[in-house]
C-alpha cells in the first residue's frame, strides 16, 4: 500500500518512519520546505519526496500532518482530487472546524478525521521519532460520516503504529483539548516568559533550575506556528479555560499575599486530586 | 561520622539512603510520625532512629530536612545544644528568614545554611530514592558567617552525594528560587485545579491527557505542607512572579480573544528562547 504524508514535521515524520519499516508499505513525502524535503530522504522517514499532485495520484491514503488552518483550507480541494478508492485523513490538534469545512462536501465520507494524541516540544523532520504513539491515543472524530471502508482502513493505519482508537464528537475533543493540551502550552510558554523576562542573568537560571521548572517548562520549546493555528481555531473553549486558570492563579496569588496559609494549604490539597487521574 | 536527618522525608530519606551507604557514615533518622519511624528502618534509610536530643549528643553533623518553618522554629533552639565540634546544616527551600533566625545567634558559625536542589513530586519515605542528588547544585549561603571547619565538611559531605555546591545570598537564593521553582509549583498545581474544576469527567481527561499535560501538571502531585510554608516564607518574591506570569497570561488571553495570531506567535517566539538556557 503507498501511504502519503503531507508535512514532515514532528507528528507526520514519526508516522512515516513508523509505517515505513511495515511490509507492503511504501510512503511517499510531501512538503513544501526544501530543506525538509532533502532532510526527510537523508533521515530515511520516506520511501520517496515527491511533489502534492504526484501523492494524490499514487496514494491510497493521505495523511495530512499540516498546521490546523492549512488542512482546513486544503482538505476540501483535495477531496476533490481523490476517487472513490482513496482516502484522506488527518492529524489535526483540532477538530471542529475542520469537521465543518467538509460537512457538506460531497465526497465526506472519504475523510476520517483524526487526532493521535502524541508529541514532543520538537519541530521538524529532526524531530522525528520512531514509536512515538505506542500506548497513546488517536481520536476520531465523526465516525457515522465517514465510509466504513475509510474508517476501517485509517483506523488499521493507527493501530499498526500502536495507537488505540477513541471516538468523539468534535466540539467535545477541541474542549477537552483545550483543558488538558491547549492549556498546558500557554501555561508552559508563559511561565517560560517570565522567567526569561525577569531573570536577566541567565547563567543564574541555568545555575538554579531544577527538574520541576525543566518539566513545567518544557512545552515552551515547541513550535510557536503550529501552536498559533491551534490556538486560533480552537479560541473560544481556549479562552474559557485560560480564563479560569488565571482566576485559579489571582486566588491562590491571593491567598499569600493575605498570608493565608490555610487557602493555599487548602487549594494544593484540592490539586492532589490530579494523582487519581495521572497515575 | 555519625550524622542525624531530622525529617525522614523525600529530601531527607533520599540523603539518608546516601550517606547510610557509605564506609564509616553511621545515619541516625529523626522524625515526629511514628509511622515515619517506623517504614525508615524497615526501608533501610537509616541505622538507626532515635529522638531528637539523643541524635543532637551522639552527631557530629545534623541536618535539618522538616519544613522551612520548623526550621526557622527549630534552629536557633538546636544552635544552643550544640558543641563547637558540631555542625547543623538545613536543606530548606528558602533560605532569608532562616538565616535571619539565627543572624545574631552567638553559635551561628556552627551552622551552614544550604539548599541542595533537587526532588521530585513525591512525599514521605516511601518516596526516598537513591542518587537523587547527582549531578545537581547544592546552595550555600553567607559561607562568610559560618566556622571554616562547618562549612568544609557540610561542602563534604553534599559533594559526596554527587552535588556541586554554589554560593548565593539569601535574598538572591529566594528570588531565584521564586522564578525557577516556586512559580512552577504554583502554576502546576492551579493547572491540575483548573482541569479537575472543569472536566467533570474524570475519565475523559484521563483518555485525553498527553504527556505534555502530565508533564506541566506534574508538580501538582506535590506536598501541601511543604509547599504552604515555602510560599509563606517566600511571598514577597513569589507575589511578584506570580504577578509577572499573570500579567503574560492575560496578555496572550487578549491576544486569542482577538484573534490576534501574529502576537500569540510572537510571544510563543519569544518564550521559544528557553531552549538556550535549558538544553
Amino acid at each position: 500500500m503507498n501511504i502519503a504524508i503531507v508535512g514532515m514535521g514532528l507528528i507526520g515524520g514519526s508516522l512515516a518512519r513508523d509505517l515505513k519499516s511495515q511490509i507492503n508499505v511504501k510512503v511517499v513525502g510531501v512538503d513544501a520546505n526544501e530543506a525538509h524535503q532533502q532532510l526527510s530522504m537523508e533521515l530515511g522517514l520516506v520511501d520517496e519526496m515527491v511533489d502534492l499532485d504526484r501523492a494524490i495520484r499514487q496514494s491510497q491514503v493521505i495523511v495530512l500532518a499540516i498546521p490546523v488552518d492549512a488542512i482546513e483550507k486544503l482538505l476540501p480541494e483535495l477531496l476533490n482530487k481523490i476517487g472513490d478508492d482513496q482516502v484522506i485523513t488527518d492529524v489535526g490538534s483540532t477538530k471542529e472546524f475542520i469537521c465543518q469545512a467538509v460537512d457538506n462536501h460531497p465526497r465526506r465520507s472519504r475523510y476520517v478525521a483524526a487526532h493521535p494524541l502524541a508529541g514532543t516540544e520538537y519541530s521538524g523532520p529532526n524531530a522525528a521519532i520512531s514509536h512515538l504513539f505506542v500506548g497513546k491515543k488517536n481520536i476520531i472524530c465523526e465516525k457515522d460520516k465517514s465510509a466504513e471502508d475509510a474508517l476501517d482502513l485509517v483506523e488499521r493505519i493507527f493501530r499498526s503504529v500502536g495507537l488505540t482508537n477513541l471516538y468523539m464528537h468534535p466540539s467535545d475533543h477541541d474542549k477537552h483539548l483545550a483543558y488538558v493540551s491547549h492549556l498546558s502550552h500557554v501555561s508552559s510558554f508563559m511561565l517560560g516568559m517570565t522567567v526569561l523576562d525577569i531573570e536577566k542573568d541567565e547563567s543564574q537560571i541555568f545555575n538554579l533550575a531544577s527538574t520541576g521548572f525543566a518539566s513545567t517548562v518544557r512545552l515552551a520549546k515547541s513550535n510557536p506556528k503550529t501552536w498559533s493555528a491551534i490556538f486560533a481555531k480552537n479560541n473560544e473553549h481556549l479562552s474559557t479555560a485560560l480564563g479560569s486558570y488565571i482566576d485559579y492563579l489571582q486566588k491562590f496569588k491571593k491567598a499569600i499575599d493575605d498570608k493565608d496559609l490555610l487557602m493555599t494549604e487548602a487549594l494544593m490539597i484540592e490539586a492532589n486530586d490530579i494523582k487519581k487521574i495521572l497515575s
